[in-house]
């Protein structure tokens, strides 16, 4: 009974396979929760004994701003890689590195986000832009790799249809290069590559989660 | 085999069904859980060389007035958000991104906890016991939006009876208009308003859990 | 079917019962997790530009000492926590509420933890100490309030032999006036307290884990 | 059926037994997850009005170096501890107190990875080099102990052999070796030692990994 329970484990049909990788998913939800809950820690509370509060707060907006595009970005990767997760029959040693290069390099976000929340409108804006964009770029890039190898290394459920794999393969693409055009532009206009940035974590999410609707809408029939 | 397990997890009726509801209830639990653990990073240690600790620590009262205030209220977000996911039999692709966003501001209330401890007692208390209320406004009317587009979207599980939909409807309301009351009181009294923030968490969190309970002892029979 | 279920996720029996309880378990993990972690951020690192580092650092030791005692009270909780929701066949509004209270009291607990790392060693370090026992004590009692309302409410899944409700009962006790105990001391020699508070922790997780290994042995036969 | 259920639970075919195990996985879970996302906290932002902002990020290279450092070898205990409890048929009292000991050692780590980033290039790197080593051996020696323990004291799935058993333990040692030799290094070049560290991190987290895959593709056959 044990051994027929590995072998279902191993084609992934019974919910034990599920839980392999949901080993797996738990660490990266985790990681993920915790990452994009963090961020509200690095806000700094303005001090204005003399001053009134509400002109102290305004001037605070790359803050803020830093903290709507970081968690729109994280809450995109999130997104994608419960998408991600859901294709996998099962994982293997080097998916699980992966994985965890992502989560470091998804992990580090909050660091350039205050390092934005801190330069945006001094000398040092445009290094501070790109450094943040290099971030985004790299989690795009790991995630694309991510996704890429669970397909080459036929990690994927063998019951999903190729068009639905090839779908979500398109779709992280225009991310990467969304970003490097962005990392350009904030070298001239650091704030409006910032909103890109922004723009960039809402296209992805939108038809990611579409993705994810429509192929539970399909298996529904 | 496998065939039958995804149309099964479309009916909703197998664990399956839970499990893919099960990444965002698992998702969010730990950013709710997270929030509400970090709240206490937030608090100050006085420094008093010279003075007795007992006085300083006593003049420091707004920061646990608002860690218990922020604490009640995330604790009652977490039980309704817990009795609408009991509620759901799957989720789409925009429950997913509403989700996010109501995420977004309930991470964002530590922020505005800080500013209260901060601010209170000082010329800017006012301005940021509407702020605080502002955001826990928010935070009441997108739990609201999610639940009302969940039932729209017919994403509640057919079993379930429409007076008890109607009932957990008519329950979140009052707390939006509660909090729209106490934001104008917090421009006059903003102490008063913040007592005022703690009975609403307190006041959604009875009913609310009632429902929950009233529910399973229902189905028990 | 899906009627079928609910009942069988009422009677306590099916996988879906204990989702059930796992939503409240989830949360309550998350949480206990994430303030045993937390403790660490609290621990200041000691600039020593012009005297050498170890001293230095061995000055830290109240930091040190306030990090594993209120480690090892949380990891006594959370063992104990673990236990009392491993009998309950389910929860209701009231027992939801109780729990977040006692979640509220044991995330507290960084706070007199740096208070307790700030003040050893100073004038105010008395009253600190009671502070954090204080703290303890409160934990304490909510968890036995916690288990005996649960016993109280008929929560206590039915098949569990009533020596094995006393026996964590009578657990639950000692751990009580042990802090009071603790507490009164802490008035003369606040140090020793803080060691008294080491002690009881270890103490409390030992019988209690116990008592699970021992009801699992026998369950096993 | 109750009855025979918590039977079930016991041998440890069922889920409900992994569902035990999974109180102890989902704690420790979360308590690693907590701590490799807390790293990126203890880096601090520069600040530099009057310089450019590039060479000031350039000279914070400890801060990265220890980031990524902790990471890799926070990862790689995540990585060995997720194998250790795969075996496991169930866990015991003894397993549970051994289980949070190593938590409290490797929640500990972001403090001498802060006093790192801090004190490297500076009078006291030797002394912090060797702290910082002397937690990774300790963790690295728990987690030993901890599948030791968990060998000796029978908690291992009877259907696992004894060779992938064997080969889990022998590559368990040469960690604990291999940190003894790099704290002697960082008595003379701490920065190196700091190096061998992420190649001790890597270095074990590949072997685990395979031994993941490896016992996986073996059972799927």
């Amino acid at each position: 009974m044990a051994d027929g329970e590995s072998k279902d484990s191993e084609t992934g049909r019974g919910p034990a396979a599920r839980y392999r990788t949901g080993r797996v998913e738990a660490f990266s939800d985790g990681v993920l929760a915790i990452v994009i809950t963090v961020l509200v820690l690095e806000l700094e509370v303005p001090h204005s004994e003399d001053r009134p509060v509400w002109p102290v707060l305004l001037e605070n907006w790359p803050s803020y701003l830093a903290y709507v595009v970081s968690f729109a970005t994280i809450g995109a990767v999130w997104v994608t890689h419960t998408v991600i997760t859901e294709y996998l029959d099962r994982v293997n040693s080097l998916f699980l590195r992966l994985n965890l290069l992502l989560l470091m390099v998804v992990s580090f976000l909050p660091y350039p986000t205050r390092l934005l929340a801190e330069y945006v409108g001094e000398p040092g804006e445009r290094i501070v832009a790109v450094i943040y964009g290099g971030n985004l770029l790299l989690t795009s890039v790991l995630l694309s790799v991510l996704w890429r190898y669970a397909v080459h290394a036929g990690l994927v459920h063998p019951d999903f249809a190729d068009t639905d794999v090839r779908t979500l393969t398109t779709h992280l693409t225009p991310g990467v290069a969304s970003y490097l055009v962005m990392i350009g532009l904030g070298l001239f206009l650091p704030v409006f590559a910032v909103l890109g940035y922004l723009l960039i974590a809402i296209y992805i999410m939108v038809p990611v989660a579409a993705i994810w609707h429509r192929r539970r809408g399909l298996s529904a029939r």
